[in-house]
């Protein structure tokens, strides 16, 4: 991928960019698509198999519901589409479920909207590399039985790549993406032609089997319940709409229209393959069982369970292993995508958060990758918690997915509602009254659908595990207000008049701080010499006799000027002595403002940071909780420090989602 | 303890000490006793074990080797005390064994001491843990069926009081130790006065057993070899005789004579609580078996081999379970205070190190709690690894433990012969040559007594874990020197004349960070002022157009008369443009020293360093590698930063063994 990507990078973007060129790296259509859409069309990998196997439990015969479950499903994804395409169009900032909410409802919706798509990030990693592992492990055994080792390892490998700062290359998402959609496609018409036109008599391989009801008495609410807990899961195909939503400024102009047209192409191919996916399967008579080994009779001994997308492929493919380990490829790779999606929006959705000071602000200055690196590291630890936790099942991860999609989903539809509403008080138009009507009308189906589809993601899925992701959002969302405070409590702090002096100090009062008489002690002298103080003296702290004793000698043999003074230290130490000696001064001569410089090793690698200068900064960092004192680092350049350079932004995570770091105004 | 520890420190301390009266707190013999032997008197509780259980493999019939082998131990005990009362006269400095390798033996012998006690160290702490562990679950079944759990629990409770910063309080030592001594030698007088005088049939709990022979036919080599390496395992009871010899500095005046005396009480008691052990122990018929469940006949289904301690006690006080709680709890607590010791030494013996720049020099100065803090999470983090690898088997971890001790033990009697030659080449009066062909033989005695040993303990136990010492010891000798020849290099780099540029700068062209106009800012605008630089100047970063537009108009509106620029950030990112901006300003004026003042909030909760400076911090960082530049932090205390206090340094852990905190001159 890293060859690909360089090679696709230098295709893409040529040269690298200056800021005035920012407009050539936007995105068309045919990129925009699989950058924004691997997250949607990888869920048809699960949904459709997991509503296989909630019906399982009614036994073999409850299938026959799922076409009309995913009908369901399909009905649901048209309307959310229809309703976002509306969203992009009156939000093209890029801000998404946060802003629209935000905008609209208030900062308490719009922070619910937050957590539940920080949580869901989590999520998006831990499912998709769950499938992927199953997807792989259907067609490499070793990796069916290391399923939570390998998901693991390929989480551990997408941060480190993320942290290294691969730039998303748009090719290197294109190639998979239309791998995977060309080559379901052509497993789909090949299949269903061969079985409903041709007449073949396909079978999967599972088709032999007797499939045992979990519970077979399944009537009336409990029947009811059971579907409606199918459907919940299928609508696990509906993550990563929202996506586009998010990055409507990386698209080329017209923008909203593009990001608009480019979500109809997402979701006419997701429903596609969806519902081809449904029919085909039971068509050919896959069974996915809750429970294989003791659901499954009649199934070889020892026989693993292969995911759906497999279990076609294989039937479909049955004289061309070729084409069978192809769709499990593809399949498994834009799995990763997915989960790579996850990498970079999580930090681009920090950024948001952070400057509205619900998270660190330093998440918001994308200068340095350190921001990134952390929230990338947190995004890996919670995921590969979760896969762990959950022994990479994607069965029961999906129970704690959805919920934060929908909830994102249903408060954005309650924003756009009013976001219409509001827009129409002042309209008077007609033409455009009418635009607005008709924009509301859909935005509130929106509503209706996404809301009643929360509701019963809410009942059916709950106890099953939802709760772990709602107390998650719970959690993350109190966090965010506490920092919030925190960051409005000293903003007040600064603002308040009182305990501020606004008195220039009159005299400055130099200190320098030496341990013995070499070069950066002679280029700290010299600096704080030509800063002209009033009073200039070097101090040491005595912590070894000899020491001292050498050190007060080689000075009276040097030509410096500076007087030096020792200070001792009864228990060897450095800080509280220097501490006390900085008080005195404050205290004989309270107007003056005392500076102390402190030579300082700049260091090359990081073991040696260990080495060198440990006291001086905890030295430093006790004489800043003192009034009136400026602490001065003169550095002394040691050799090893030559070779290291700052980091290059433009490569940091999420940055072709966005436009490449273009900077887009928010409304 | 802690409660104890306190009461302990005002009884023995008196009120916090000023460093005139240090003298106060040196330790009289009755105190330096238990503070200083703990960790050899506590091996008595497993070396006499240890003994039995190698014996064992030949059959009950090789225990009647075991007095013998004591005696043999007892005399090795006899001259390492004789020999080290030569060093505490020679060397009264506290620099024990590292001090005396390195003076007479060069650097490379002095290191390897280093790196044997380091290694010595993790040992005492894991092998007397796991001791305790096994006496206490002799007593409570809970802890002998969850030993490592218990073990590692206790290295974890260790650490936390260690890394709070408790004082060695010396009556906390007294009054276990004490009661160990008192206890053990009331068990062996009552005991053995029974037996042998009573004429009492007195019997272990494993005296009815029978005990097979893991192979019963050695004889010759193979037969010397097991008594041999029983021998190895009993000098275990060795392990904690040097500790008074790094002690000296902490003893009342004389101060040699009195440790050469307490040494002497402490071979004393030892000798007779090993040679009571044996005696009892094999009168009474103590059976320990190196493979219980396989050697032991007639023993009851799931029988829990005990301590040899725990079943002395047993026998004795068959009709006074009081006395059986009594011994086994004091046996744990001085095995508890054995691994204290542990933590105590680590640091002081690093500090020594440190000097000599073989590690971190910041672990020299005992300013900083930090610098223990990360020898004691050190110690206990290896301490603890080698527990759980070896399951908390004081057998298993014996193997490891003796090597270092004589590897010690010979390169210190090497020095101290080297050491006598070389005074008596320069001394001519006849008394004290006389004094010093004396103490030249002793220990020459002692270097030939523990070299063999050495050998022994090489041949016997290399294989079976030995080994892993040493290689430990190679490590950190090897890193050791490594740190060494980074600091000689950059001492090198520093003294050199090249690349050395000793004119004033010309003039000073100021600039201070702003990114809003707040307190922090104003102040850190007047202290720039005042210090009167060529050029004065403000520069705020533009990473969000909105907020810099705000910036800018109330600038304007102020009475501000500082100029503010405004530089440009196509990445949002903060670092680079100002390092762009400070190169540029170099270049154009070379002669000039640009110091940049950066506005830091000083808080007082750690979780709130997330929140605030990370960029600032980052630049910091970043602008110390340019040439010319000064960075001046100027604080602004935040609310939160008005309760923190810096960190008491007489609390820190190995002050009272070092006479808290007094500074001897070494020689």
């Amino acid at each position: 991928m890293s060859k690909l990507s360089i090679a696709a990078k230098r295709m893409l973007v040529g040269r690298p960019f200056r800021s005035d060129r920012l407009g050539h790296t936007l995105l068309p259509k045919r990129i925009a698509l699989p950058v924004f859409a691997s997250d949607a069309m990888s869920s048809v990998a699960y949904a459709p198999e997991e509503i296989f196997l909630v019906l399982s439990v009614a036994g073999v015969s409850a299938y026959s519901y799922s076409l009309w479950i995913g009908l369901a499903v399909a009905l649901v994804m048209a309307v959310v589409v229809a309703s976002y395409r509306q969203n992009v169009h009156a939000y093209p900032s890029g801000g998404g479920d946060y802003e629209v909410a935000t905008t609209n409802l208030g900062r308490n919706a719009g922070l619910t909207v937050g957590s539940a798509l920080l949580v869901d990030y989590v999520l998006t990693v831990a499912v998709s590399i769950s499938s992927a592992a199953s997807n792989i492990g259907s067609a490499v055994p070793f990796v069916q039985t290391h399923k939570v080792l390998f998901a693991v390892v390929a989480i551990a490998l997408l941060t480190a790549v993320n942290l290294r700062g691969i730039r998303e290359a748009g090719t290197a998402f294109a190639i998979p993406t239309y791998a995977f959609v060309v080559g379901m496609a052509v497993m789909l018409v090949w299949g269903l032609f061969d079985v409903f036109v041709l007449g073949s008599d396909v079978k999967a391989e599972s088709a032999g089997f007797q499939m045992t009801a979990e519970n077979s008495h399944l009537y009336g609410i409990a029947f009811v319940f059971l579907v409606a807990r199918a459907f919940s899961s299928g609508c696990a195909a509906l993550t990563g709409v929202e996506a586009i939503s998010n990055g409507v400024p990386a698209f080329r102009k017209p923008k909203s229209r593009n990001a608009a047209t480019t979500l109809l192409m997402l979701g006419t191919i997701a429903v596609a393959l969806l519902i081809g996916i449904l029919v085909l399967a039971q068509k050919i008579g896959v069974k996915i069982a809750e429970d294989p080994a003791r659901q499954l009779i009649g199934a070889p001994e020892g026989y693993e369970q292969k995911t759906m997308i497999a279990q076609l492929a294989g039937a479909v493919f049955a004289n061309f292993p070729a084409g069978f380990y192809f769709i499990t490829s593809v399949t498994a790779l834009i799995l990763v995508l997915a989960a790579n999606t996850a990498f970079n929006g999580f930090p681009v959705l920090g950024s948001v958060l952070a400057q509205d000071s619900f998270l660190p602000r330093q998440l918001h200055t994308r200068g340095d990758r350190l921001a990134f690196s952390n929230g990338i590291l947190f995004l890996a630890a919670a995921a590969i918690g979760l896969v762990v936790a959950f022994g990479a099942q994607v069965t029961q991860l999906i129970q704690l997915y959805i919920v934060g999609v929908f909830v994102s989903f249903t408060l954005s539809q309650i924003g756009m509602v009013r976001h219409w509403t509001r827009l129409l008080a002042a309209e008077t138009d007609p033409a455009a009254r009418r635009h607005m009507q008709r924009s509301r009308v859909i935005n509130s189906i929106g509503l209706v659908m996404t809301g009643t589809v929360l509701v019963i993601v809410l009942i059916t899925k709950f106890l099953a595990g939802a709760w772990i992701a709602i107390l998650a959002m719970v959690v993350i969302f109190v966090l965010m207000k506490l920092i919030h405070r925190h960051y409005a409590s000293v903003a007040a702090e600064l603002a308040s008049e009182e305990d501020w002096d606004a008195v220039l100090p009159s005299r400055t009062h130099s200190i320098v701080l030496v341990s013995k008489l070499h070069k950066p002690t002679l280029r700290a002298l010299a600096y704080a010499r030509a800063t002209r103080p009033d009073t200039l003296e070097a101090i040491t702290v005595n912590v070894d006799d000899a020491d001292t004793r050498a050190l007060v000698q080689a000075w009276e043999r040097s030509d410096v000027t500076v007087p030096l003074k020792v200070i001792e230290s009864p228990y060897r130490e450095v800080t509280r002595p220097v501490l006390d000696y900085v008080k005195r001064v404050r205290r004989d001569s309270p107007r003056d403002v005392v500076m102390v410089f402190i030579p300082e090793y700049v260091v090359g690698r990081w073991w040696e940071h260990v080495l060198h200068n440990q006291s001086a900064l905890r030295l430093k960092s006790r004489l800043l909780f003192q009034r009136g004192v400026m602490v001065t680092s003169v550095p002394w350049q040691l050799e090893s420090s030559k070779g290291t350079r700052p980091v290059d932004v433009s490569h940091a995570p999420g940055a072709t989602r966005r436009g490449l770091g273009e900077e887009a105004p928010r409304s």
